[in-house]
């Protein structure tokens, strides 16, 4: 991790034993109502066959952020007894990322209706070690956008 | 691995040093002029921390096929010199899948014009040593619909 | 209208009042379960500025053959109380078609789940006066996949 | 129409013989780099059988103020040789809009990367008559996101 990189990452409670987002890497940088941002490094094993970012891989970092941002980071007890899934995504790839960039994934509710809801995911890329600010999250490289539906909790 | 899976897998030259689906484990149990079909089984670094597979593994495993699917798996001299990627991908997901399932993505082209292609992938689920045969792949967990373009090799 | 296109129109309930596929003028071939084929003739006003058919008309041809299979033909009493809607769409455009020319819009159920259901809709566009039977609908113009949602009718 | 509504509509190339927005009525509300405002009031016939707007009619509007937003209105000589197309929507509809209504669509350019572009459109409705304000456009009815690419002109 570069001196740049933010080191610290927020707590949620959807976060306890989510192993895939921990397998990610996934520092979660910013949560609002509606919102998260996460980020990571692009590692090999994220990589597809071309040398790039493998799309299922772009996409994990996008719906992790999705997931976090739809569900409430602290839920009443009334909330509690529910969970919000992805029903579906429109995601379009713009460009390619690399091994070692560091990826950085912006979620932002859009539109919210009884138990659906629309969330854009943008996806960025910068160079590792880049200074990196929210303002200047680096080159977009993919645009993700989330159907979800709130559903029971079993 | 359960004896009822398969243990072969299929040759294919974009999966030279693709590894992401090396950890995701793909074995590719088919190869056809744009089809492919390819199996794992859902591990526990592929879990959300609702305790069923991340939407992004499902859709990695999905996307592993459609790449399989549209690039050739014996190109010829004009083909070697472009590649075909994923613009962009509408994914519905229909049903949660759970750690220890073998998952199968069955990859087929579905239109064609010039550079762009539409290729429908189904997702599977079921239980793992369960009788796996072409015919009954598993109830269906997702529908994806990647969008292919073909751009010149770098 | 050509000698070749089918005059005959089936009836459906949902189509009572429908002004829209009136306005369209479309034609409803077939009717099955979970499917559904209409066609009609690509007049002036469905064009755009570019002289081809502008795509919210292909869209709206396609999306009443998608109401037209998500919604019984016969409804029995239990589901009398429910209309089936379309809550989203993805549709790509593979080429123009132009004025006088068929259109055939031809519907089918891919996947269902409780009140949620995908349903693909193919757009074909053939020249006027083309013998045309459901074997050659023509060259594929529209690949629509509808998200339905079933809700109390109001 | 209503005193409230504006009467004027501006210029844009592609509007000749673009018979599909004259017979929809749409005025054109304001024109920028990326951007485009239309607006109409929905009539019968852009309702379907269940009394509410045809989900193809809102998407004709919509994808109306996509393709002014994605073709320039005063194109410089290298931009005359090209026209811009819709190559894919996804579209998500979120509440029902009805006869009589005032539906306004505002495009905006979201990416753009060569010859391909992401626009997203929102499609609003408020009761005709209503003070309509670019600031107050009514309750959101759908989002639409258009992925554009740009072709020569034949």
């Amino acid at each position: 991790m570069s001196d740049a990189a933010p080191a610290h990452t927020l707590a949620h409670p959807i976060l306890t034993d989510d192993y895939a987002t921990e397998w990610m890497g996934l520092r979660v940088l910013d949560l609002g109502e509606g919102t998260a941002t996460v980020a990571t490094t692009l590692r090999r094993e994220m990589l597809n066959g071309f040398g790039i970012a493998h799309g299922g891989m772009l996409f994990a970092i996008a719906d992790s952020a999705f997931a976090l941002a739809c569900n409430p980071h602290s839920p009443d007890e009334d909330q509690a007894s529910s969970i919000t899934v992805a029903a579906g995504v429109d995601v379009n790839f713009l460009a390619p990322a690399h091994e070692g960039e560091r990826i950085t994934a912006v979620a932002a509710r859009r539109a919210h209706a009884g138990r659906s809801g629309i969330y854009d995911v943008q996806v960025f890329a910068c160079p590792d070690g880049h200074p990196h600010t929210p303002a200047e999250p680096g080159r977009l490289v993919a645009e993700f956008r989330g159907r979800s539906r709130t559903i029971p909790r079993r």
